[in-house]
C-alpha cells in the first residue's frame, strides 16, 4: 500500500477496510469504476473530511467517528449487525448490505455438502475409514430427509431451490409470511416448534437481529428431533454454543456444521474442534466476490451522486 | 428364509440372488406383483428346472448352470461385467439391466458431494480442524471449475445436469458420440487426452468393458491436470490401482474419492486407507431400491410372459 495513488490529486475519498479482501484489488476496482474518488485504506486517510463512502468488512469500532461528510457505508458481508451495533455511525446514514454478489449460490453449495455429508452418512464413513473398516450402512433417501432452512430471505430461497431440484423434500421458517415461493414456509414463534419437529436437518441462515440473537438455545434443540442435524452458516450469535454441545453430548442432534462462531476466530480451546460429530469450517461459506461486489456498490454510489435511493439499504429497526 | 413361502404350490418360480439386499423383501415384492410365481433364493432351490427368471447381485458362478428353463436374467446393479463374464448363461438368454431405479440421483448426488468435497476443500478444513486451525482458504469458484463426466450414459448425464444446475462447467467423454445432449462431449480414444487436460476434476461412470478396463493408468493419470482430483463411482477394473497410488504420491492428483475397488471389500492391507487425500466409501455410491427396481422387473417379466421384449437388455458386444 506504499505505491502512489493514481487518483491522489482528488479531494473526495472512498475508504476501504476488511481484513479478508485484499485492498490493492478493491482499489483498483472502484476507482477504475468511479474516477472522480480517491481510494483510502484505514488507517492511512489524508484528511477524514474528505471521506464521502466507506466500503467495510468488520471495521475498528472508532473508525467512523471523524468522517464527518460520509453519505454512506457498504458492508462487504452479507450480516450487518456489527455495523448496527456501532453507534459512532449517524442514524441518518444509510448502512447499504450486498444483495447476493455470489455469496448466495457459494452458500447454498456449503449448505448442499453439508446436507448430503449427513444424509448420506459421509461423517460415518469417513469414521469406518480411519477404522479401515469396509462397512456399507442403511440408506435414507434423499426424498424422505426433509432439511429446513431456518431464515428465508435471498440465501434462504437458493438454498431450499437447490435442495428441491436434487430431490430434497425442503420447509423454511421465517419471521413474516413469505410471499412468492413454493416452499412451505412456517412463519413466526408459534410454528418454530413445528417447523423443528418436521425437519430431519436444519440449515441457519438468519439475519442477526434483536429477535434472531440466541434463539438456537437448549429449547431450540429441545424441539429438534432426535438424531436430527445443525448447520449454521448465520451468525455465531444466533447459537447458545453451551447449549449446541449439551445437544450433541446428549445424542440429540447427531451432527452439526458450523462455519460461524460467537467469537471468532473460534478459540483454540472451544471444544468444538474435537468433536467428531462436527465439522468446523473458518467462516468461509459464502466470500464475498470482488468483481461482482464492486460492482454493485459503484452503481449504489452513483445513484447517490445523482440524488437517487440506493438498492440494498439496512432497515435499522429490522436489523437487515 | 424358513417361514412357509406363500406360494410353495407354484410350479414355476424365479430365483433370487444377492448378498447386499433383503431376499425377504424381495420376495415379497416379486411374488406381490407376480403370483403366478413362487421366490426361491439361492441355493434353496427345490427344482432347478422351475427356474425361469433369476434376479441376482454377484451371483456365485456356477448359479445358473442347472437352469436349463431359465428365460432371463436381471441384474439388480447397474454393472453387469460379472455376469457377461459367467459362461454358463446361454448366449440367446437376455441379460436385463436396471434402467436408473433411484440409482443414477443417489451416484449424483455422490458426485456432488465428491466435487464439493475437492472444489470447496472441505478435504483442508478437516486437516486444519484436526490440528484446531482456523485458517481460511483461497476459494475457486464454482464457474471456474470444470468437472468431466468419463461415461455419458443414463448415469453421466444425469450427474452433468445436476452439475450445470449447480453453476459447474461440465464436459463428458464416451466410447461414441451422443444425440441429445447440451453438454459438450469427448469421443473416442483420439480426443480422450483433450478431455483429461480441460478437467480439474474427472468422474468415472463408464460400464467395464473390454475397452474401458484399465483405461485409468499411469498414462491417462499422466494426462490428467496436475492438482486436478479423481472420482470413481464406476467400477474398480477401470482403474490401475497402483497406477492412481503414484499419482496420487507424485502430487498429479491432489485427491480422489473412491468407491469401488479392483477387489471387494478393499482389503485392509490396502494403502488407500490410510491416504489423507482419499476418501473411501464401500462401494454404497447407488443403492439399488427395491420398490423401484422391482417394478421394472416385474414389468419386464410381464413383458416376456406376453412375448414381447424387456427393456434394458444388455447388449452382449458393447457389454453394457
Amino acid at each position: 500500500m506504499t505505491e502512489p495513488i493514481a487518483g491522489e490529486h482528488l479531494r473526495k475519498s472512498i475508504l476501504f477496510f476488511s481484513e479478508f479482501d485484499d485492498p490493492r484489488k478493491w482499489r483498483g476496482l472502484l476507482e477504475r469504476g468511479l474516477p472522480q474518488f480517491r481510494v483510502e485504506c484505514w488507517p492511512e486517510i489524508k484528511d477524514p473530511s474528505d471521506v464521502e463512502y466507506a466500503v467495510v468488512w468488520n471495521p475498528p469500532r472508532d473508525c467512523f467517528k471523524s468522517l464527518v461528510n460520509i453519505k454512506a457505508i457498504f458492508s462487504l458481508g452479507a450480516g450487518v449487525d456489527s455495523l448496527l451495533a456501532d453507534n459512532s455511525i449517524p442514524a441518518d446514514i444509510p448502512i447499504v448490505r450486498l444483495l447476493d454478489a455470489g455469496l448466495a449460490r457459494q452458500m447454498s453449495h456449503y449448505a448442499i455438502y453439508g446436507v448430503l455429508h449427513f444424509q448420506r452418512q459421509f461423517f460415518e464413513y469417513r469414521r469406518l475409514q480411519a477404522q479401515e473398516k469396509w462397512s456399507p450402512l442403511p440408506v435414507t433417501l434423499a426424498n424422505s430427509f426433509t432439511v429446513g432452512v431456518l431464515g428465508f430471505g435471498t440465501i434462504g430461497r437458493v438454498i431450499a431451490t437447490d435442495l428441491e431440484n436434487l430431490g430434497f423434500p425442503v420447509i423454511g421458517w421465517a419471521n413474516s409470511s413469505k410471499s412468492n415461493v413454493d416452499t412451505e414456509v412456517y412463519v413466526g414463534m408459534t410454528e418454530l416448534d413445528d417447523f423443528l419437529a418436521s425437519s430431519q436437518l436444519v440449515i441457519n441462515v438468519l439475519p442477526l437481529t434483536a429477535e434472531t440473537r440466541g434463539l438456537c438455545d437448549e429449547r431450540f434443540f429441545s424441539r429438534m428431533r432426535p438424531g436430527s442435524y445443525f448447520i449454521n452458516l448465520g451468525r455465531g450469535g444466533h447459537v447458545i454454543e453451551s447449549d449446541l454441545e449439551k445437544a450433541i453430548d446428549s445424542g440429540r442432534l447427531a451432527g452439526a456444521m458450523l462455519d460461524v462462531f460467537a467469537s471468532e476466530p473460534l478459540s483454540p480451546k472451544s471444544s468444538f474442534w474435537k468433536r467428531e460429530s462436527v465439522l468446523i469450517t473458518p467462516h468461509i461459506s459464502g466470500v464475498t466476490l470482488a468483481e461482482e461486489a464492486s460492482d454493485q456498490i459503484i452503481s449504489n454510489i452513483c445513484l447517490i451522486e445523482s440524488r437517487q435511493s440506493p438498492n440494498g439499504v439496512v432497515d435499522r429497526e429490522r436489523g437487515y
